[in-house]
């Protein structure tokens, strides 16, 4: 049976973690915060007292952590993946970080006879939670092959996109339309309102003619009555959207729009709106328009 | 029967006016253009040889006009609609042009007994040929009535959505929504390609998710293959942000991702790329870097 | 000796006619706003009661009004400046409006024997009471000489810069540099304060680099200090910054920066701070940042 | 007499540590390119075979590194600053780096008794050559003072700004401010010269006004002429921008106006600028507007 040594149980590796108990995996998680791994425990899996602890016997390790340098200390650390997996383990980091971390991460695991692949998700706690997740996995054929029975088990999606960091390229494509649609969107809610216009009616329109968008079917109603619960926070997409830029930084191309969202996200954050979800970017716009 | 004077009889007014004739109106054909007015006869329409002599006997006129300038002229001018057009009539302007001339259209209109309603469309040459049109109506409710049995010869999806002008300003909020989208998807396009990701591969994950829109769905394979045979043309586009522009500082509002993409639009018509499709978009965000 | 019809009296055109009286000219003035007239005639010039009377036996007209609307109402209309002065005026428009409508106003005046120039200013009230306007001239050479008397009676840089329309060109480029100043400056002060660095010592620095302008020698330390009280005031900024977006749409060119800078300056318009000085973007820059 | 390890002797550093040399510093450089290194032995400083060995017995340890990468491998790494100069040695790194790092290094050098200064500097390679650099300095006052007779010997204005990493916070304002002026100066002269208006007339006005600037004074007339001979070059000014982007994420601030400059700079640099003088930003618009 495979030993999957999990780190990073918190609200997306929680359930996660637990979905491949369920599938039949031997789970032996890791979190720097103790309840998590109890919870993990009390579904069925094993507690480990530290990273290296919880990879020392792994065949797969799946990382599931906030951001770029969170997985270089778990991977690179002294108490690392790196210094303490075995040679032949299969490394999936499932974060969605900058997508030079993926590679350089994929090269200094290769140097230690640690396979790589980046797969980062989409669709939220709610996904994790119902193993639905869409994953973008970079890295070798042969790996994603071989990772594809756990991906099973905690996705439903499952896309292999190209070579090492190509999983978070995608994502951060996916987040740079994400975002930018909900600008659009709440732009055209503030032009249609201030011109006295009903939003429902003319946003009803515009979701049945080419600006339709999965955005406007699932959000439109509720960004028009300004309930904006989570769902995906700002302060995440905020992160995401440092993620694009710097991706687009990387690989020398220029995205004048995306980097006009990132300010718009950037200033979200900044006013106090980052525990919004991120249709509330509307309200960034009716600050600017004062209404 | 209802007799309709119809004024403008290119791509959109000439199939238009042809499915009126169709639908069993009395149509009374006008064009600078000589060939189009004899275009509509050969259709079973009459000819006029003056906007005057086609509005005087009209119990409704419909103006299908390039842009704000024609619409005033047709309107005001001494040959023009309220010059000539019998009290009682009803004027349905299609154009789409700013709201506030349909503001001022409308009023001037109701100071001579002529009711006006503001009614842009989407849908292209295609729509107008096939009288399947979206038609988004401006003005009184009563007239919108009025106008519903012409509305059905020529359109499909028929909304009446507010007081005068409000035809203008969802059509405005539509191209808003639907530029920025073409920038959106043409940038993340470019972020795969130069990061050495399948641009295909990626697309469709986006198409599968959040990011999803009915522009990904139509759009994204041409867009990867460079194909970019209109469709809407980028020239016609240009026109349309200038529009939502000038509606969003008549109504106070800040739309600055609207005025980006006005911006990219007129750099994709000022390099000559004004006869593409809008998807071409695209080549502006190559073009800035240098791919 | 030289009759000078005056169109506009208001804060500027009020000491502008004041100053041509006290150079000696035959000053004939109309304001739709009496007390305006009454002022000019205390100065000593002449009032008139209508735009026909004022113009009727004029050598030069001069006409100072907010846009683009008042001019063409003045210029074009029944009573306006075209339907009554006499064939051989020069008609001198100061006023700060779109090129494409001195444009026109040339053409106009050119059919009926009435030489234009296009002859926006800058230096704000100040400069107009003494008489240190700088002025910006388009229009014939040899018009630009006649006129030449009555811009050193109200100006002190007075510089000829091309054919109709030159003059408001130059004064929409002028416009975009200070307002697009102003904003860099805002945000540069708002980087350093939020970074812990007193603004002070780091504008002091930057004035003394590349970075250094005459906004940052004047105004720096009454932006850090938050006193906005105009100068000229961000509602007619924007007014401005509409005429440099209408003035690169009709030279079809692209000013992705400018774009900006205008959405900006109509957030400031839009929340309320339309009456500050212009520096007051700093505000707007504040608010974006939630400082 | 006071010893300098001085690593970095390139453009930059080379010319510093030869100013130091002659204003009576016994200085030991390195350079990972040897002849660098020979060329400070030529002007009578010690060469050093590795970091280590340059700071070793150094009283002041100077850095002038490319970038933060570079100034983490030099400060950290084994053969590096913090692992081999004594405790008391003071470190003045004058690299233009980001502000975290600056903060970061400061910190770790304060936990082994190194002294750190952030000291980033303006004014070019003549500037470097001259000793007549700008150089702005964050750390603690004693240090500052301490350090004055080296950056006596190497710069002309020299402001102690604020504390570690306020240096690099003031470098980065100054150079959001000289790439947005840039960006508006090229904008200005794109649309006079669209216009039809002599950009040079245009310009001479805005230089004589509001609009007055350093960057118009010196480089108006070579952007008329499209001489884009450096000065300062567009692939560092592009890493700046970087610098700008990431210190205003660091402080939680939004620049909208800088996040578009920088969007422009990585576009010179991605279409093959980056060897121009910055002032050919120009071209970018150019190429934006077909012109």
């Amino acid at each position: 049976m495979t030993t999957v040594g999990f780190i990073g149980l918190g609200i997306m590796g929680g359930p996660m973690s637990a979905n491949l108990v369920k599938a039949g995996f031997d789970v032996v998680g890791y979190d720097i915060t103790r309840p998590n791994v109890d919870a993990l425990v009390e579904q069925g899996g094993k507690g480990a007292s530290s990273v290296a602890d919880a990879v020392r016997d792994a065949d797969v390790v799946i990382t599931m952590l906030p951001n770029h340098p969170q997985v270089e200390q778990v991977v690179f650390g002294e108490d690392g993946v790196l210094a303490n997996a075995s040679s032949g383990t299969l490394l999936i980091d499932m974060s969605t970080i900058r997508p030079e971390t993926s590679v350089a991460v994929a090269k200094a695991g290769g140097e230690r006879g640690i396979a790589v692949l980046d797969a980062p998700v989409s669709g939220g706690e709610a996904g994790a939670k119902q193993a639905a997740l869409s994953i973008m996995v970079g890295g070798n054929e042969a790996d994603f092959a071989s990772a594809k029975p756990l991906f099973d088990a905690v996705g439903k999606t499952i896309v292999h996109v190209g070579a090492h960091g190509a999983g978070q390229v995608v994502k951060a494509a996916n987040q740079l339309v994400v975002g930018g649609t909900y600008a659009l969107v709440s732009e055209a809610i503030v032009l249609l309102e201030a011109s006295g216009v009903d939003p429902k009616a003319g946003m009803d329109v515009l979701a049945g003619g080419l600006a339709a968008s999965r955005i406007l079917d699932l959000k439109r109603d509720s960004m028009i009555a300004r309930e904006f619960k989570p769902g995906f926070r700002i302060d995440l997409h905020h992160k995401d959207m440092g993620i694009v830029t710097s991706a687009a930084r990387e690989a020398g191309v220029v995205l004048p729009v995306g980097a006009l969202v990132a300010q718009l996200m950037a200033s979200a954050l900044a006013v106090g709106d980052g525990g919004l979800d991120h249709s509330g970017l509307l309200r960034g716009v009716e600050r600017l328009s004062g209404t």
